[in-house]
């Protein structure tokens, strides 16, 4: 079985070094953060690794209508909600701890690393807190927010119907009003991640359904919090309410979450926010959500990766090309091997990145929340390509760490099929990737007339030109060259894009490509200009300094080049893409 | 579920248009090949591609020491061995029907396509009566080929160990002379395909092994005929062989074959071929061998495709950006939207250019086998690119086919996970892909002095000079920059390999993709100009030609931009790769 153990010192080195975490919040020092993070890797390490390959052999059962979830996670879960991980960047004003969402993400990278399916049951419910955080009445906050934040009652989302996904327009869930003022909430909906379970008493649905008068599609949406037992007013628990679990999803993965089919048959349902204004609600979410699985992406590829690294020093196999590395033994570890180092440093050049990118859009949204409105700008036009790009590489290197394995990651019990199988999930929920790549190309680029992207493409021009030391030149050359690629992308969008749309949307998944690598590019160029600082001001931590930079020289010299041909596939335009009739596939 | 239909249209085409597979054989005109694709379709469809989710949920079980196959195994394999369909291209001699194994490669991607665990039953009988056949005394061919050949008795191959693999020399299993000239088998196999099975009265294994004197490493390795249960001289069969199966493995995917640890206390075995020559016996069956696991990854990939079009024609969801395409509907289908076309255009135009290719390599085989000396040294060059491009890429495929599917895709329901699942150990076994790669870079390259890569450049070069046509610009234009690039990479492995070796193993992976693209671009060239050949001579079916020619043309201009990036990192040399201490990961 693999052995999780927290990477808390590169954690460290990006909240302190790159992302310069206590300038904008004293309290996060490097003691502080160091200290939250060693009793985080904890409980990931003793608490939920265990758990993994238990959560996905035993899978959830539904027994009586009622869902149990695998052996072991009930005393888990009371150990997260004990620990108080569930409130860490929650509203004092409701039990949570006020931290910066920056530091929720780097344990929640630990939780998800250790137990991917388990963190989800916490992880919904930290998105059902912020919605109704944002949009509920005070009445509501303080009737459900207390339990939600302590994890007492969890949390879900309600989206997806059987005949509509991404298209919410098409959804049937009715809400039809009540003379008190709740709705009675009919529909059915699917693939809901912890739709039921056995580790909190109660749990708040968050549906979107459609309440009379508010127009066709979208328009007329509004989001309900329907609870599975309702609540009164005092806060105890009543009634049942009539909201059932249809069946439990056979999934390729996460299998210790319960995906769920929810039947809603007339249940009371109480409107969340304002009413026909259910999509904009559910947005506000949105970055958040979907930074949360780019990290999932990334987060399960970290652990893969540690067991790659760990199979390859144990694994021995042939003789190193330029002579044996352990003449004693009867062969050379696989390490020695330059195909298993290109697959080893593909995985690492990556996820070191995506770290960075992943905490760096976590300090976005801190400053967002705290009214920097270019944050906000910023956040939203990186959020696809945190989502999308981390997510589509994470399952690459999954499947790359599954490899190094040869045979033996094939088989259940080393537990690499699972980090492929759980990862892939993450490619497609919270807007499938290809939507992420049209939210890119068809909105955000042009966002508050482009402001946001001509601003991104500012700021790594500045960073290109910060570093006058010739030790920088392969990172910012490189940066510079993938930048000016993706420049010119932008620049046949527009060129192309208004008199034949598909021109840009044929090009939306290489382009969340290219800008998923310039953002990784960016981030190595800080992250070695950190490094090489580190280094000339004498740290002691040599080894650790030198790793980055040679890490980050990979990334330049072997992940970039892949912008030339995205570039070339964008160049070709609309007409490959689109010329085949529907019936001549 | 999927519904599989083989492509035999396409199929047709580069046997006779491209292939003109009757000038070497006159028996296989398009009559004939024709008569015999539709038969095998029937089967693929009606009777293996019904079991195929059936394989998957059910898997073998293993009781007193018997592997039990899923539920309607049995009788699917008696219609195989009926219809005659696992003797198509042996040897006459022995029961076989003597036709080419170009043609048997057509039937074999349709019984991958519809069910790849069930065929591997067959397969590796295949493989196993091939190395009888070329290794075996007169007495073993008459004894067991007809046998296997009818599939009456299957076959397998024992070569992997607890702990070895790759490293053959590493292996442990002894072979001890008896006095009658048979030797005892003492030593354990795991991941034996087709280790144990109800579908077949005995099992022959072809057991790699240790028999004294014959020296360190691989060099004392024989090959040995064990048969699960003794054959006596007259045919009939005799005693239980001391050949156990320790255990079936939990995998990934391909549950309906079973993957079997092998115990061997003490069991007959017979040599087969030379004692001490075993590695020189497999390697003669690996060309085979590898060039079917190759049309394993495009066989399962194009089953995908198939689902993935289905469902994007089926799907309502979102409006076209140019106008609603389907007005009267609540919604448009998928396939209008160009990101989901352009996921079935990358599979689309792999899938028809991996076709090629195969048949291609099985063509050459087919030469090979009849004595051409150039195709014995083209297909050795080619068959470590068949295998790895085509199961890498296929892999891709049906992750790109899963992703149509949106969250469906992640439902094992939908049967779009288990061709990710199954498809996922092609990549893996039969030599993993790295070590497909290192065989391309390490060996393949500079064998008989580099003559065959020289062949292959000569060729393409020769192909993109002989279409004087403007319409076939795109298609030649483009081969020739790819082909460019790749020559530089070989270029830059022979300036740099021989001081720095691990500069050719750093760049081996990108070098077998890189040449993975320029065989399927010169399989696009060779498709388009006989396309253009049969519209101007005024064939009927100008449907199918002129989607060829717009599927090649996606090719050209979006897959084969990505020869670039592979150059670029291949020239970045060994350094980034090869940077770190084993302890820096």
């Amino acid at each position: 079985m693999p052995n999780y153990t927290a990477n808390t010192r590169d954690m460290q080195f990006v909240l302190h070094e790159v992302l310069r975490a206590s300038e904008a919040n004293e309290e996060m020092d490097r003691e502080f953060t160091g200290a939250v993070l060693e009793a985080a890797t904890k409980v990931a390490s003793e608490v939920l690794a265990p758990l993994n390959a238990v959560g996905d052999t035993e899978g959830c059962v539904l027994e009586n209508g009622i869902v149990r979830t695998p052996d072991g996670f009930k005393p888990a879960f009371a150990a997260m909600k004990e620990g108080g991980w569930t409130a860490l960047d929650c509203d004092p004003a409701y039990g949570g701890q006020g931290m910066p969402y920056l530091l929720n993400c780097a344990v929640g990278e630990m939780f998800v690393s250790a137990n991917m399916a388990f963190n989800m049951y916490q992880g919904l419910t930290h998105g059902a807190v912020s919605a109704i955080h944002t949009h509920g009445s005070d009445a509501q906050k303080a009737l459900y927010l207390p339990k939600m934040i302590a994890c007492d009652w969890t949390g879900t989302m309600n989206l997806t119907e059987p005949h509509c996904g991404t298209d919410l327009g098409l959804l049937r869930t009715k809400a039809e009003p009540q003379a008190d003022g709740s709705f009675r909430i009919t529909g059915q909906k699917i693939f809901i991640s912890a739709g039921d379970h056995d580790l909190a008493e109660n749990i708040i649905h968050l549906v979107l359904a459609k309440a009379p008068g508010g127009g066709e599609g979208t328009k007329g949406i509004s989001l309900f919090i329907v609870p599975k037992v309702l609540v009164n007013e005092d806060g105890t628990l009543g009634a049942r309410n009539a909201v059932s679990v249809g069946k439990i999803e056979e999934k390729m993965g996460i299998h210790g979450n319960a995906t769920c089919v929810m039947n809603y048959d007339g249940a009371t349902g109480y409107l969340l926010g304002d009413l026909h204004k259910g999509m904009r609600a559910m947005f506000t979410m949105m970055n958040e959500a979907r930074l949360g699985v780019g990290l999932q992406g990334y987060a399960v590829a970290e652990a893969a990766y540690q067991a790659a690294v760990a199979y390859a020093r144990d694994r021995l196999q042939g003789r190193a090309v330029t002579g044996a590395e352990n003449p004693q033994g009867p062969a050379d570890p696989l390490i020695v091997h330059p195909d298993i180092r290109r697959m080893l440093m593909d995985q690492k050049s990556f996820l070191e990145g995506a770290r960075a990118f992943t905490f760096w859009g976590a300090q976005l949204i801190d400053r967002a929340h705290a009214g920097d409105a270019a944050a906000e700008g910023l956040i939203s036009l990186l959020t696809p390509v945190i989502k999308g790009f981390l997510t589509d590489k994470g399952f690459e290197g999954t499947v790359l760490a599954q490899q190094v394995f040869g045979g033996h990651g094939y088989i259940e019990e080393q537990g690499m099929s699972q980090f492929a199988r759980d990862a892939r999930i993450a490619m497609i929920y919270e807007g499938a990737n290809g939507v992420q790549a049209l939210d890119l190309v068809g909105r955000k680029l042009a966002q508050d007339g482009g402001k946001h992207v001509m601003a991104f493409f500012e700021m790594v021009k500045a960073e290109c030109k910060a570093h006058d030391d010739p030790r920088m030149a392969p990172f910012t050359e490189a940066l510079k060259a993938a930048s000016k690629q993706l420049q010119a992308a932008g620049m046949f969008f527009m060129q192309n894009g208004m008199k034949t749309p598909n021109a840009a949307l044929a090009g939306s998944h290489d382009f969340l490509h290219m800008m998923g690598h310039v953002c990784l590019g960016l981030m190595w160029v800080r992250m070695a200009a950190a490094a090489h600082a580190a280094l000339d001001a004498g740290a002691g931590d040599r080894d650790f300094y030198e790793t980055k930079i040679a890490t980050g020289r990979y990334y330049m010299a072997r992940q970039l080049p892949a912008c030339a041909a995205h570039l070339a596939r964008i160049e070709s335009g609309a007409d490959p893409v689109m010329a085949l009739a529907a019936e001549r596939f």
